[in-house]
């Protein structure tokens, strides 16, 4: 045990907790179980199986097809929602629909037409894999260009990187707020603003910062944004996404997949697409009610605890994660991968180590602590300050001291790598 | 009440259907209402509550994150399942990914990149709208012609006109194996071979074919198919979608959206996409667990009832319908908007009357029987074989009488066309 951090003030910090009570808000099956993945899948909300189990109840299953009137509402109800607690956007701004995936695909083509004559597409060289490929796929089609923009695995994209690739040929640059690795939190106001000269849109994808970190997408300027709302916004297992279009572009961008919930009149079935000159363009299909009713219980306990208590709450856990890696795994070949300033960083914290994979393997098997691994080595740690405690931080770190210690994680088969 | 078809034959019916008791094994929480809607929203089955509940308490609430190894394999799972009682596909021909109208947009896409040269693509005039829109968007996108072939509002499209519009420039024809407004059935075999005749792609819509009818895609020689989950399915409202692309065609072609859930060793996160060789390069994000979910329990029963009864009852409940309207409806100015020979004709029915909107409404309001309205003047009943008895299609046209004989339509506002 150190005597620079003892467990004992952790227990203190829980104490002084403001959002401390809203982890009853939360299903804890398993309070052995140390859950630092909440970036990967949030916590079950309390109150969602009962809100679930009435929807299918009485929803489906008593209104049947006359709960369609109600529903159908609910990606843009919900959608302003989460634009309210989550986001910092107006309302009608944000619309749950589809996947982040394909959310991506329609934004990013709906912004390449609009700015036709321009080549090029920047994307972070290191950002989520779907979101390079689906610009790969486009730049494909279009016979565009996508630069990959040098990014550093700890630090994320330096804003000077991103600056000097900027002009006049950029008709899009597509960026996560939260790096998805290291956790690097952008500053989106600079970049939004950075595009904005050169005449390029911007595309956040928000899915590691929706929940945790206050986006504040009206403020910073922001032009479009996708993300998921199975992270910290704790919808449960794909979960339907998101999208953001600022108000002002809506009726001058045209995204692709023209269906049926982008028509205007949509019942009336005219022969002709003629989409509506707002938000809901940007919808396709028929929306998926269930998925879309686990976030109301969801944002209700964000909108309790506030996204800027969740931020500051957020801030100290990862400080506290770094000054015990810091203080206890240095001497076992651990680094931070993450940016330090807590300014510059979301909500999870990644260590370096050659052995992540075995390691992240060897805490949920011997330690009963869930975090993740991510290639090519670094373990994840995702607390959520909507239910992660101060004292959970310490444990978890104990627990991969001493398998850092002995080193168990040895036993462990190295193997592919897996999901999660 | 006319003698001719009294209501105690109907009740035997009943007594001598082998899918009777299979009624029990859906939620009917008011037993006054006749629901004739099923081929809008099916009904809750009885075992899909308890089985979502468990999910999302035990998965979700439970095993976190750790439940993705399980959840990961379920487009797939599932997709097989409806594969092997539905759709008359092979194995690792079907998934179930996104919504209709977005597995739409990636097939035909698909199917277009792999058919340069060619110019043309052919779409039922009377298709369902989104498919017309998302064709119209494809078109437009890439300098293509969309020809919209004439189709009869109550026989749906004739194979003639279909080949004599078929020729060396078709790329693609899109059509509904079910037409959503009058029921036409298509052969599918027929149409496959006359389009793989002039070396034309087929895709096939089967929103209101599958459950009702047996589709036999491997059989019919069919290349591509999407289709909803929520309508004979009983997947519930807004529940994830599928695709299916022939096996002999999943290498060749390749989709527009380049998710790493098409991604060849998706947790690696490589540099650039490179997709698996089969089925899973149609896959996009991360699946709806979900809305997958509520498949199962649903699958259970129509795996029991096997889907040569089901359609053989659908039959039988089509040709009730189109008997008691031409016996009791057609003094009133109904007129069948189906075809009458039930091999051509899945499992609904409509019903031409000019004041059909304000009717469905009476229907519903004054005499608990919903069916629904489909533009401009048609009322669309939607018995489900797995659920609606012979007795409820009596009750329910006895009650069509009834508002027509005391044309009691003629107190409900007409007001815009609602979503029902």
């Amino acid at each position: 045990m150190s005597d620079e951090f003892p467990r004992y003030l952790f227990k203190e910090l829980d104490a002084a907790d403001p959002l401390a009570e809203l982890r009853d808000r939360f299903v804890i099956a398993d309070h052995d179980l140390i859950y630092l993945d909440g970036n990967s899948l949030g916590r079950l909300p309390a109150a969602t199986p009962d809100h679930l189990a009435r929807l299918v109840r009485d929803g489906w299953g008593g209104q049947l097809v006359r709960g369609w009137p109600t529903w159908i509402d609910w990606a843009r109800r919900i959608g302003d929602r989460l634009a309210a607690h989550a986001l910092g956007a107006r309302p009608d701004e944000v619309v749950v629909s589809d996947s982040t995936s394909v959310n991506l695909y329609k934004l990013a083509a709906a912004a390449l037409d609009a700015a036709p004559g321009r080549r090029t597409i920047l994307v972070d060289a290191e950002d989520f894999p779907t979101d390079r490929y689906l610009l790969q796929g486009l730049a494909e089609a279009r016979g565009l260009t996508l630069r990959t923009l040098p990014s550093d695995l700890d630090q994320g994209l330096d804003l000077a990187t991103l600056r000097a690739a900027l002009d006049d040929d950029v008709a899009l640059v597509v960026l996560s707020a939260v790096s998805y690795r290291c956790g690097a939190l952008l500053d989106l106001a600079a970049v939004n603003e950075a595009a904005r000269a050169v005449g390029a849109y911007v595309l956040w994808d928000l899915s590691h910062a929706a929940g945790s970190v206050p986006v504040e997408l009206a403020a910073t300027g922001a032009d479009l944004a996708v993300g998921c709302t199975y992270k910290y916004l704790n919808g449960g297992p794909g979960a339907p996404a998101f999208l953001y279009v600022r108000r002002e572009l809506q009726e001058r961008l045209r995204q692709p997949i023209w269906g049926w919930f982008g028509q205007r009149d949509q019942f009336a079935m005219g022969p002709d697409y003629d989409p509506v000159p707002d938000l809901d363009r940007f919808q396709v299909g028929t929306p998926p009610v269930l998925g879309m009713a686990a976030l109301d219980p969801a944002l209700d306990v964000l909108a309790e605890a506030g996204i800027d208590r969740v931020r500051e709450k957020g801030r100290r856990l990862g400080e506290a994660i770094v000054s015990l890696a810091d203080a206890w795994l240095t001497p076992y070949g651990f680094t931070v991968a993450s940016p330090r300033d807590p300014d510059r960083r979301g909500s999870h914290v990644s260590l370096h180590h050659p052995e992540a994979l075995r390691i992240s393997r060897a805490l949920a098997e011997q330690a009963r602590v869930v975090g993740d691994y991510r290639a090519p080595d670094r373990l994840r740690l995702g607390p959520a300050p909507l239910y992660t405690r101060f004292v959970d931080v310490w444990d978890a770190m104990d627990r991969l001291r001493d398998i850092a210690e002995r080193r168990s994680y040895e036993r462990v088969p190295a193997g592919p790598t897996r999901v999660t």
